[in-house]
């Protein structure tokens, strides 16, 4: 498929035959590693490359560990440097799209104000973009995953904390200073009403991301009422709930409550037709299953669709490569060749 | 001013200068009252107009209400029948825009599914548009209020409910089956769980709208406490606040605390950079302070600012102007005359 997209390389327009010529690189930034995808201008993902970025946080560290990765990837696919139309990229935190400055990342990069768009087109000498990995997510789902007939959704990231990507009229939403979406500080019933400080965990994911799911497991954990470990993860105690342990279901439906009352709130508000669960900890269907009967009961006017994640672990790297692609074609429109 | 306007009636085009001369009709359907104002292009107001609807609640009156109201208001200026432009009307329930159809209101008005657009249109043979009373409200205080320069903001009806008009890059966000903004319903920390009926009350109103204000109060009320009746209203018992009433300045600080988290929401999710409280409530001054102390004590990364609207019980009619002005230019440029 690659090799016949290339005859075209070389032509002008960017209708979608046509933009299959171009190759990009989708990229994610994670706290613990970086993922990277070379794809063509279809969005068909021709390789990919991981690191660990424990080692390597700061951004001149991860751009260095992109050159690398990139590299691999271009040599392993026989393409030339010059092959390499655009690069995108997602980064856990708040991102000005428009000058591809991010803001604040949380503690753990502890990124503030990095103009990484510039970083990636000096070292690439490429057009590169950058966004919020949620937000890259959502675009992910919309392009090629569960989303993809709906030009309003809001996709749910639950892993250690919550997030979320808003589509509103085809279009990530992200508000006047990119900050849309950070609702892991979300007030509902049975969050803590305390003030919290920047970059600390939010009220809502205290109780309903993974590590709050955690500390909920934790704080009411006794030997005799289960089998499974204290230190256990939210995935590992929403298998034991599935497997009918009325510890590990009281804290899935504590969590299922908290963040069924988030989704009714956003709902209100947007009026979204479809929440997308991703995430690791959002992906696992015993969690959307006690969103959904939290919701049915509260009867609401609007009902909305709570539906998985399609692409789950891959959502933000394929968001980026389309990023990408758009970015490519962006370039390609605005040069008139 | 309306004279001069009149000497450009029958020119083509449709800019602001040009559009002067068109004359146009705002109208607000309300539980007790139907209010119109008769204006020019530029929306300045001629003439206002007001009938009580307790006697005329169906649709079918509500317009013939209006015949009477619209014939007034143009023989009182000396225009003719011919000068009406267009005709736009705000209605306290939810509304399809496109359809023209108020899809449901209140158990007071008790409308499903009217074709109120088409009825207009029939009635006064002039090009009519309708749109939820608090959407309008939110037109008016960006065309001619306190939110001329933003693109992206709130506005906040507090009245006797909770409704919100949410303004995305200029434009009123409607949502997909037409509810967005319907945030009396939302759930925050000591707002109860218990699902709600549709027409009913929402949880968030049922603290911080008139009547759930009024229920705080009465709740609370003690003889040897405060001089004010039991029967106070929530502006008597925010005015009792300001003259250092306990027992009203907790009734207020309920309210205040419990709206404050409902717009911190809405900021988390949005981002939108103000928020305009309006409504017979939501005006008085003391309820804007209780609501901005909470949210500075938050301490948010973003600190959304909350302002008085400027066009207090005239918003919805002032919006519903600008949104007869707009229909009146959209077939002026579709007849190309």
């Amino acid at each position: 498929m690659t090799r016949e997209s290339r005859v075209v390389l070389n032509s002008n327009g960017i209708d979608v035959q046509e933009s299959a010529a171009v190759y990009v690189i989708g990229a994610d930034i994670g706290g613990t590693n970086l993922r990277l995808a070379l794809a063509d201008g279809a969005g068909a993902i021709l390789g990919r490359w991981t690191a660990s970025t424990s080692c390597a946080r700061d951004a001149q560290a991860v751009v260095r560990l992109m050159r690398e990765g990139v590299d691999t990837l271009l040599r392993e696919a026989s393409l030339p440097h010059d092959a390499l139309g655009a690069i995108a990229c997602g980064v856990p935190g708040i991102t000005n799209v428009d000058s591809g400055i991010v803001i604040a990342t949380s503690y753990l990069m502890g990124w503030r104000d990095v103009p990484l768009r510039n970083l990636l087109e000096a070292e690439f000498k490429a057009p590169a973009a950058v966004d919020n990995d949620v937000n890259l997510a959502a675009i992910g789902e919309q392009r090629a995953g569960v989303a993809q007939s709906e030009d309003n959704f809001v996709f749910l990231a639950i892993g250690t904390g919550i997030g979320a990507g808003i589509v509103l009229n085809g279009q990530v939403h992200h508000g006047g200073v990119w900050t849309a979406g950070e609702i892991g500080y979300m007030l509902v019933p049975g969050t803590s009403e305390a003030p919290i400080e920047r970059g600390e965990p939010g009220a809502l994911e205290r109780i309903a991301g993974g590590e709050g799911i955690r500390n909920q497991w934790q704080k009411r954990w006794q030997d005799d009422l289960t089998t499974l470990s204290k230190d256990a993860t939210a995935t590992e105690i929403f298998d034991h709930a599935q497997e009918s342990n009325a510890l590990a279901q009281e804290v899935l439906q504590v969590a299922g409550r908290t963040l069924a009352y988030a989704i009714y709130n956003i709902s209100l508000i947007l009026n979204s037709p479809l929440f997308v669960l991703g995430g690791s900890v959002g992906i696992h269907p015993a969690l959307g299953d006690a969103v959904r009967l939290v919701l049915k009961q509260r009867r609401a006017r609007v009902q909305p669709n709570v539906a998985r994640s399609a692409l789950g672990a891959d959502a933000q790297l394929v968001g980026a490569i389309y990023l990408a692609i758009e970015t490519a074609n962006k370039k390609l429109a605005l040069s008139g060749s």
